[in-house]
């Protein structure tokens, strides 16, 4: 039986939405290992919508649920009727719709509020011990909802390579255990069946932020 | 030396922009390569912007560069300013926004009418005798500019594998031959450079995509 993966999206684009490469990398990587995709959005209003020419906000609104649909090509339903028992594992690629629409990370670091769709979802994962996998950001969902849990977004150091380093000591913060991986790594919780990659928290050339997703993406479906 | 390829986007999803995980594809299979890819879009008006929900046209306006720039991460340039001379190869992904932004094929056919800077590029790339890209439904511009020239967009029978059939044979009444060719494969037109497969054109599991995306890209790269 082909197994049934959630993946959470939280709009589209980097610094508004989802990581688009990074969610292309999950949907590639599932699709090989026989897995069933299926996309997930809260229908919802973007924090704020930013110019990627220029990264500065604009004026404008958009919907995180409309926006996914980009990514999705339709493949997608409303968060808010996401049935754990429908599904055999829980993905969120990173981008700072994570920490933007999914919570409020971006603004509030390790004192965000976190959407009660996504806490509901992510919670169920958890206590039907089924494997969620996380990437880049996604993983301050963790640290903020399972505190003790154990991480990666990369390295704690921050230097040209591993520009959001800091990121690494606010999860710290609240109790968790944070692992230094590279790229092309993940750390895996077995008690928490979590599975978390840094991707694009590292400043690597594209194709090992790929592979370290497809090392995410077989390391669930194990789990699962 | 890395060879240097320009990748010309068009907006940012399937319905009204560049397709995002053809984009994707594009991106990780050059860089996995060694080569250097910069990417351009036009700065000009989408013909229009599509709900990718509901797969309905909205009142909004948005620009193909700004909404290009949410693939490219910021690593993009107005399409006026590519230099041919400063390239080694080109290569243009798929996504209807090629048929409503690059050229008007979505409303026209192959009666359409094709984007200056669009033309000056590819015209230029093919002058210099370097390598052209061409995924999905972006053929279209090869048969339009160049009549005569070899181009594959999949199968040209229409069944539930190949929704979009009918493209192949409105290239071929522009004088062009048209090859059909698996979702894995590649034609390769050698007297003009021109190497093109079908993509998302064929309805198939997305690693097929991907991985049909990497041989074009590793053709593209010999010829370059």
């Amino acid at each position: 039986m082909a197994k049934k993966v959630a993946v959470v999206l939280a709009g589209c684009g980097v610094y508004d939405g989802s990581e688009i490469h990074e969610s292309s990398a999950v949907y590639v990587h599932l699709s090989r290992a026989g897995a069933v995709t299926q996309f997930f959005a809260p229908k919802i209003s973007q924090m704020h919508v930013v110019d990627h020419g220029t990264g500065q906000p604009t004026d404008e609104k958009r919907n995180v649920f409309t926006e996914s649909a980009r990514i999705a090509r339709g493949n997608l339903k409303d968060l808010n009727d996401l049935k754990v028992c429908d599904y055999d594992a829980l993905i969120i690629p990173g981008g700072f719709g994570v920490a933007k629409n999914l919570c409020s990370w971006a603004v509030a670091g390790k004192d965000c509020s976190v959407d009660k769709a996504i806490e509901k979802a992510f919670k169920g994962f958890h206590s039907a011990k089924k494997p969620i996998g996380l990437c880049c950001i996604s993983p301050v969902l963790a640290a903020k909802l399972l505190p003790g849990c154990e991480v990666t977004v990369g390295c704690d150091t921050e230097c040209e390579r591993w520009p959001h380093a800091g990121t690494a000591g606010a999860i710290k913060e609240l109790g968790c255990k944070h692992v230094n991986k590279e790229v092309h790594e993940v750390h895996v919780d077995k008690k928490n069946k979590l599975v978390t990659t840094s991707a694009f928290m590292c400043n690597s050339p594209i194709h090992e932020i790929y592979d370290g997703i497809g090392v995410l993406v077989a390391d669930v479906l194990k789990l699962a």
